[in-house]
């Protein structure tokens, strides 16, 4: 009789970074934990990087088994599950790809990845027959992935709200409560590193709309491509908006949303006034948060950080700890469940069909019969006003005339604002703001 | 060669109830999704209940396989997977045991069961090999028992703090919302069903203490009697406190706490003042959240319905398709985790021991000294004031000092507040509200 050994999953790193450094960290620390929670041993078998000597802090390098190419653990029969940690497109789908051709298990934190290239990595494991894991690649620390798969499987999903970018939900933050200008908190942001250097994916949306479609993927089970979400960034709130916003019992935060309506789907990413009520508007700083209306379940929000080292580290690990703890027993690729299409996808609800009451904001020379004007176009376009605050009088310059529009439809306002944009008593374009309300 | 059949995992159901109508609803509605996520067919082939006639919402009792007894349920061979949904402590703990017996794995929503028997359950499950699925037990629909065994695998689990009874959490809300008094926002919470007609077990702390037992048994590998857990209610609260907490920034809330700190586990469930601004402070009604904080992963917090017939049985289906989804791979009883206790569990902490920052209300005679006599007391007991309000001023009557504490030891702060009612110029008991801030 032979005793059977102690089951031992070797891992291999891509990426010594700051999150691959937070992996190591955590393994340190707990590894009697972890090892007891997989069942098996959990070797960090092989870590490729680039660099082998830059110091990384609370690390001591000369103890970890580092190579400098990622071939060397990609090709290593001994590596049963790969960490992808290099970030980008390439050559990170490519070493992914290459690891599932080997029978290697991927666990990756890569939301640009997914969101280019997710159907056809999800389609590959499925093809190679190996697990997949990618918590790490939405909401940071927060186990919404695995909630959305597991803990809400039966349900038919309506509705996802989420402020899944931490740069851009900081700055409406200080803006919001510090009345300051957008330009001179992103300036802040910078210099503190909550925003990087170039903030283009942050505060433009792009970086909501990656996880939004990873998000919407697995929520309705279809395909969307990246390039029909509807992205709008922050760069043109201003804090005065931000202040009536405030005044009529509102917040202004960037919201990914997705919804199901009329067996469409709608899908997009843009500033958002909430109720200032709203469990979502009480999400400040760098947080992030997700709101979700279940059929069954209701309303539930994740809240948490979206992204550091430890957090993300953290969801790095529950998808390792998962997919080794199946190793450990002897089960095929069926625990770490991939996104599938459903046998009905949603067809996309084009832009301008979606329909959701609106705040306007209109400067306008303070002359008789603007009002009427404005309220003009807009009825003719089948737009009514819910409320109207008309701030401050002056001779010459213009004045806010700030409306609440009741649900009216994308294409109507859009041609109603090119009209009243045209109007020689208004000055400059009007602001428009989508409302989210409900349960929110 | 003989033709796989497809699996069938035969489900049988004890207890026709809110919650089991519920399950069967999710299944008529979604029975072929459900079954696409598990893998296999999900035949619900019997259910017991002792009253076969009484009509049930939205479902055809004639189309049902019901039957009388548990036994028929409990001696099928052909049931793999049993609900368990009476409630209460007997019968419901010697059918799970009974199901265990016989290799069936089970899956229940019963709270209190498992803050008495968990222990033993687990064991037993563990001993005949079976999955033992609890979803549902606490929070609802929100999938935390999830989250905290997997999704936060690589954490230890630093503190938990929770809102798990949506009734006091209404009465609160109501309370603070209208400036109302808790017997009559109890009574209409009575009228509408928000609260039974004996509310004891919500508004004493009791069903946030079964809640807590569980959490904190989980998330620190620890055993935990029920007697031990330090619980009040929210009866005493009163408006006047609510309004001084507002007044000073903060909420009152039921919070259900469990710490980690110095190697000891402070576990209690009583009224807490925390910051306005915190996410906790925007749980409204009936809502439950949960606030957890672990070492990699940083502040999370879930939040959805705690109850209720949907969203309680979306939680069941969640464990019933994860065992499903193992039984239809071949896959033995390691899906569903439970509970084990760490190598080294933490020892409780008493209460007389817990240290944290207090608001206290006296009521003063105004006469001269009272403050001196007053703050004497505190400090001789180390206890130091914070900041004071004193409010109004009366000849003859007493008046309100409100005083927040910087963190001090409970066993103090009790021995100064017998003092300080002692004082012949205090009227009447001393209110005393323990603080929790920090990130919450």
């Amino acid at each position: 009789m032979i005793a059977r050994p102690d089951p031992v999953v070797k891992v291999g790193l891509l990426g010594l970074g700051t999150v691959g450094s937070g992996v190591v960290k955590i393994l340190n620390a707990h590894r009697a934990e972890l090892e007891e929670r997989a069942g098996c041993r959990l070797p960090l078998h092989r870590i490729a990087d680039q660099d082998l000597t830059r110091p990384r802090e609370g690390l001591d390098l000369k103890s970890l088994p580092l190579v400098p190419d990622a071939a060397t653990v990609l090709d290593d029969p001994a590596v049963q599950i790969v960490i992808e940690l290099l970030g980008g497109l390439e050559p990170a789908r490519s070493f992914i790809l290459r690891a599932f051709q080997s029978g290697k298990h991927v666990v990756t934190a890569n939301k640009a990845l997914l969101a280019h290239h997710g159907a056809e990595l999800f389609d590959e494991a499925r093809r190679w027959g190996v697990m997949f894991g990618f918590e790490a690649a939405v909401a940071g620390g927060i186990p919404l992935i695995r909630s959305i798969k597991e803990g809400l499987a039966a349900n038919r999903i309506l509705s996802v709200h989420g402020i899944v970018n931490g740069t851009s939900n900081y700055i409406l933050t200080m803006m919001t409560e510090e009345g300051r200008d957008f330009a001179e908190v992103l300036k802040e942001a910078q210099a503190k590193g909550y925003a990087e250097a170039d903030p283009t994916l942050d505060i433009e949306g792009l970086d909501s709309a990656h996880k939004l479609q990873i998000l919407a993927t697995l929520a309705f089970r279809t395909s969307v491509d990246l390039k029909d979400i509807y992205t709008e960034g922050i760069r043109g709130v201003t804090r005065q908006d931000i202040a009536y916003a405030a005044e009529l019992g509102y917040r202004i935060k960037l919201l990914a949303i997705a919804k199901a309506s009329d067996g469409r789907l709608e899908i997009r990413v843009h500033p958002t006034m909430i109720p200032a009520s709203s469990p979502l508007a009480a999400v400040s700083g760098v947080f992030n948060a997700v709101f979700i209306t279940g059929d069954a379940v209701g309303d539930l929000m994740f809240y948490g950080r979206g992204a550091g080292q430890m957090p993300t580290a953290s969801a790095v690990w529950s998808d390792v700890l998962e997919i080794a703890r199946s190793l450990a027993h002897g089960v095929s690729s069926h625990s770490v469940e991939l996104p599938s299409i459903a046998a009905r996808p949603l067809p996309l609800q084009p832009m301008d069909e979606i329909r959701c009451p609106y705040y306007l904001r209109v400067m306008a020379l303070d002359r008789p019969g603007v009002l009427a004007q404005v309220s003009g176009i807009l009825g003719k376009h089948n737009i009514s006003i819910a409320s109207l605050i008309q701030k401050g009088r002056a001779a010459a310059e213009a004045v806010p005339v700030v409306m609440m529009i009741h649900t009216a439809r994308e294409q109507d306002m859009r041609h109603a604002l090119a009209e009243i944009d045209k109007l020689p008593v208004v000055a400059g374009k009007t602001v428009s703001i989508r409302v989210e309300g409900g349960d929110l």
